[in-house]
């Protein structure tokens, strides 16, 4: 079996099974397939490479979750040419873009690697031929060749998640017998296109080249590429974003020798090859690959690396340009305050003015990842029926990614909505790197909204002041006779319940009953506030929220049993409440009274039902 | 104002408002900072060339929905160069890809767009040098000048979405000085590149150049390639996904003259400039742009054009290496069979045995695009904990889009997970396009399974057998005293329902009762299947389906009104009902009666909205 899977230098994730999972056998198939290869010769220049094993085949994926898989023979060899895209990202962070864009061009050159001559203006045509990779390495930070040196196999390190070491043997072979790269330096030097004394930096250059590394090294490298500069293994920001995307640029036009286009073209990814036979290639914001095997093409690119990553390319649909199916805009969905309630219990009279006049509060919630084109249909739809002096709430608790673009065409869409009279809430998203994304957005409208159920509510409320009907607390206390689950029973019932309920009084912040408590009485709330909460994973979640009018417990009254959820008492709170012991007394001296209250309340059941219904049914459909 | 906005083609779809909408704002801007640029001169090797406005300049942006946004001056203008790329997708459609890369090359040439040079294999470097367009117009389907031309004309008004005009001006003085394209035809020819006449190719190439277009055109033009070959316009199929990625990678590598490198690393988007000032530029999946400004550079793309592009690529974030931010996997989430139920109506038994055992039914729900990163996440995810012998649900509805290499990615998993000993069902997309794209996966496991509720269900009786509960119907009538709901009532209160109920039979199909009618009945099912359904937008939707045990309509005997649901018997089904006059009077003749089934019914809403609150938490939450 010629699988290695997720084993080697990764703790192992994978369950025993009966089967390989679907990455290692597609990975095993690719390399069986692209084994057969057998033409090409393994490079000569110096003796060490000569020596090869030509039989050699390594293929590995990294994920960008950190996980590993490959197949066939992982040995070391050294990086070669590979290490010119990562060398390149070092010197970018080291001096800055404009910097090195003076110093050496990004255009492809048409000539070979390893042509002596700059463009017209006097630069190396880009950093992937060896002109130019040679003034690349003069750029890195360091006041002297060690320190230089030290730099980059340390950042190749951090590339690569581990500490890598040289080869000594070939880097004392590469520099005795480097005379083209030693002419290539000179002419550098006498057009002034490199600054540094030429054997120093060919010193760094040649024992670059000499980096050891194996299939999987280069694949968690291109992995750290591929997740903008983070290595997915150790967490480590190896190079900022910025810098990626200008690598992979020149990766893309420039990384496959003479073959750069037809590369491009065939299998669609930024890639690095070298001449002891590695590839290094990066699907941008998928995964990472890397393949090792020594025989080479006339144009100096692995024969069966090139075979391996065409299949991986077409099997795996890793083209650049093919994956662009219609997920645009998907991720958008808009509900109104008619059908979406706040998790405030309202009493009936609000509750029929939020049917009626809900719908001008709109939500709109968008998930996943946001860039300009997502951004412009939100706001197409949002623009295009929003009411006058409606209320906007922007739901991002699902946003995973917002680039700065959308963050600034939200800006401008909340500054329209507003000019229109709107009032606009944004809720920002639970990832942390998303939230601070979106900052700019959340400073300049609702800094004060803490999460979307407040987000609804306070549009609820603005919605009910309207009417008259305030959120501030009442200056007097709601009687039994007024409260919401009693309306329209009989006098005579809701006297006798007058009688047979306590007062009581709980301290902000205090636990009325806890989840799991025996149920002993119903609630009904005089003034103050409570939540419902249940305890979820670690945390506590809020289910609901209570004020003056509403009651609480009422299961209780029914069937007993233990508390389903926790009720916390959020200011402090009065509640005249009606003991099981109680109840049970009344219902035996008048059923009547059991019955109404019974019947009172699996209507107020049968209408928080019902809501839950209609929220289901929402949150169910997908436009 | 400056803003043309989405009016002039189209119809506008925005509403009056007192401010630009942020795209319309955005684009504004970009064009009155890219419109100080005045350096360059236009073209003048023709006459009308020379003629055109030096300070006419216009912008436009395409979304795949459909909309275009301009600003500045729209005018007319030939399209010279930019028909390169839209000509060459034609002739990869008519004659496939494999021919055509046999006659032109993909590689960049590193030479100016005007060389007369040939590759080692004697075809032209690539398709936006002339030599290469040249050829490529020479490939396109016709029998003679005039038919290849109707192609190349029909072809651009299918891309653009309406139909385009030649200038005939324009194309008579290119054909009648046009001696280096000659001196090109004639040079292809003698080396065997070219097979047609050379005078009838470089007719249509010229006619092909002085095709009038301007820069909303060629956003649409670009938008249909970013919409995978498929004009957003007016849905037509112009060219498929297959090509687009291949005329996109040489946009990439060869579009923009001398200057592609450094385009491609400052801007990052596929793209063609003409020597008459346009420019088309992709932002593959996501949006398309043209750029009209006819003052050159030296290196003959336009100075506003380069100008806006870098400005639209910064604000817009458009570098296809930029946006790579970590969206992967966020669009999985799994749920339990012991928490989530299908909508089936459980008895007391059952829901026990769910309780306790329904963990090991999993439901996967992915949603959005899919690809290989994607599924490699998911398989991980599922592989890692998946309980031999359990029941696997893949949710698949709100799949938006799904790369080959997903679905067979998932047909591996699914061999996986049954090699292993578990149950996999399929729940197709509800976009067909999706829906076709995971075909085998469906035809591999689950064609029966029509929806998401059906495979919840399918996986819940296939628990229960193994309990002996069966799902076949029984064979005797679930009597009164069997009742789900009336569990552990009196003896007294049962037997006088019992007395009170009559039984009664409904033909499958028909409507027990419907939404809106006067609720008069509680039924109970003795035998038979009834679904309870509401309508949502125009058609129905099911909440529940109820079998033998269960009842409905209870809300009847709580507060009469009208029915929240639509009953319909899915199966003849006989039930036991009780009239809200005979519960009246039972209930008058003895309220304990009444109060016990009012409790009942109490305890049975509880029970349903415990299970309703307990999903919603679980939508709710995101991993």
């Amino acid at each position: 079996m010629i699988t290695k899977t997720t084993a080697g230098r990764l703790p192992s994730r994978q369950r025993e099974s009966a089967a390989p999972g679907p990455i290692e056998a597609l990975l095993d198939e690719v390399w069986l397939e692209a084994e057969q290869q057998r033409s090409g010769a393994v490079a000569t220049y110096i003796p060490e490479l000569a020596r090869a094993d030509p039989s050699t085949f390594g293929l590995a994926l990294a994920s960008l979750d950190g996980r590993v898989y490959s197949t066939g023979r992982i040995d070391e060899f050294t990086i070669q040419s590979v290490s010119k895209p990562f060398v390149y990202a070092l010197a970018l962070a080291d001096r800055g873009i404009d910097t090195v864009l003076k110093r050496v061009g990004v255009e492809p050159s048409g000539n070979p690697f390893n042509t002596i001559s700059v463009d017209d203006q006097g630069r190396p045509f880009n950093p992937m031929v060896n002109a130019g990779a040679i003034v690349t390495t003069s750029l890195i930070a360091g006041n002297n060749q060690d320190e230089q040196f030290r730099r980059v196999i340390d950042g190749l390190s951090a590339f690569a998640g581990r500490p890598l070491d040289v080869d000594e043997q070939v880097f004392a072979s590469e520099r005795d017998t480097g005379d083209r790269n030693r002419a290539i330096g000179f002419l550098l030097k006498s057009v002034g296109a490199l600054e540094h004394d030429v054997d120093a930096v060919l010193s760094v250059y040649f024992r670059q080249c000499a980096v050891l590394v194996d299939a999987r090294d280069l694949a968690v490298m291109a992995a750290t590429l591929a997740n903008g500069g983070v290595n997915p293994l150790t967490g480590d920001v190896v190079v900022s974003a910025a810098v990626v995307s200008r690598v992979l640029t020149v990766m893309a036009t420039c990384g496959m020798y003479d073959f750069a286009g037809e590369w491009l073209y065939r299998v669609g990814l930024p890639a690095k090859s070298g001449v002891s036979g590695g590839i290094a290639a990066v699907q941008p914001g998928r995964l990472g690959f890397g393949a090792h095997s020594p025989l080479l093409d006339g144009r100096g690119n692995s024969v069966r690396g090139i075979a391996a990553y065409e299949l991986l390319s077409q099997r795996l649909d890793l083209h650049l340009f093919a994956a662009n199916g219609p997920e645009l805009g998907r991720n958008y969905r808009r509900t109104r305050g008619n059908v979406m309630r706040s998790k405030r219990v309202r009493l009936s009279a609000e509750t029929a003015i939020l049917d009626a006049e809900g719908s001008r509060i709109v939500v709109n919630e968008l998930s996943g990842a946001q860039d300009a084109a997502s951004i412009e249909r939100v706001a197409n739809a949002v623009i295009d029926d929003a009411e006058p002096s409606g209320w906007q709430v922007f739901d991002l608790r699902r946003v995973t990614h917002a680039e700065p673009a959308s963050v600034g065409l939200l800006l401008r869409l909340t500054e329209h909505l507003r000019a229109d009279g709107a009032e606009v809430v944004v809720v920002p998203p639970r990832l942390v790197t998303a939230r601070r994304a979106i900052g700019p957005l959340v400073a300049a409208t609702s800094a004060h909204i803490a999460d979307a159920d407040d987000a609804l509510r306070w549009c609820e409320d603005a919605l009910l002041r309207e009417h008259g009907i305030s959120s501030e607390p009442a200056e007097s206390l709601v009687a039994i006779a007024e409260q919401d689950l009693l309306v329209g029973l009989s006098d005579v019932t809701v006297s006798t319940l007058e009688a047979a309920t306590v007062t009581r009084v709980f301290p902000a912040g205090s636990t009325i009953f806890a989840e799991g408590a025996v149920a002993d009485a119903l609630y009904f709330v005089a003034a103050g506030q409570v939540s419902a909460v249940v305890k979820s994973g670690g945390s506590f979640r809020r289910l609901s929220t209570m004020g003056p009018g509403s009651s609480f417990g009422e299961l209780a009254l029914i069937e007993g049993g233990l508390r389903s959820a926790t009720i916390v008492a959020d200011d402090a709170t009065l509640c005249h409440t009606l003991t099981l012991d109680a109840f049970a007394k009344l219902v035996d001296e008048d059923p009547v009274v059991g019955a109404e209250l019974h019947r009172a309340i699996a209507r107020s059941l049968a209408t928080r039902l019902r809501q839950a219904t209609k929220e289901a049914t929402v949150m169910d459909r997908r436009d």
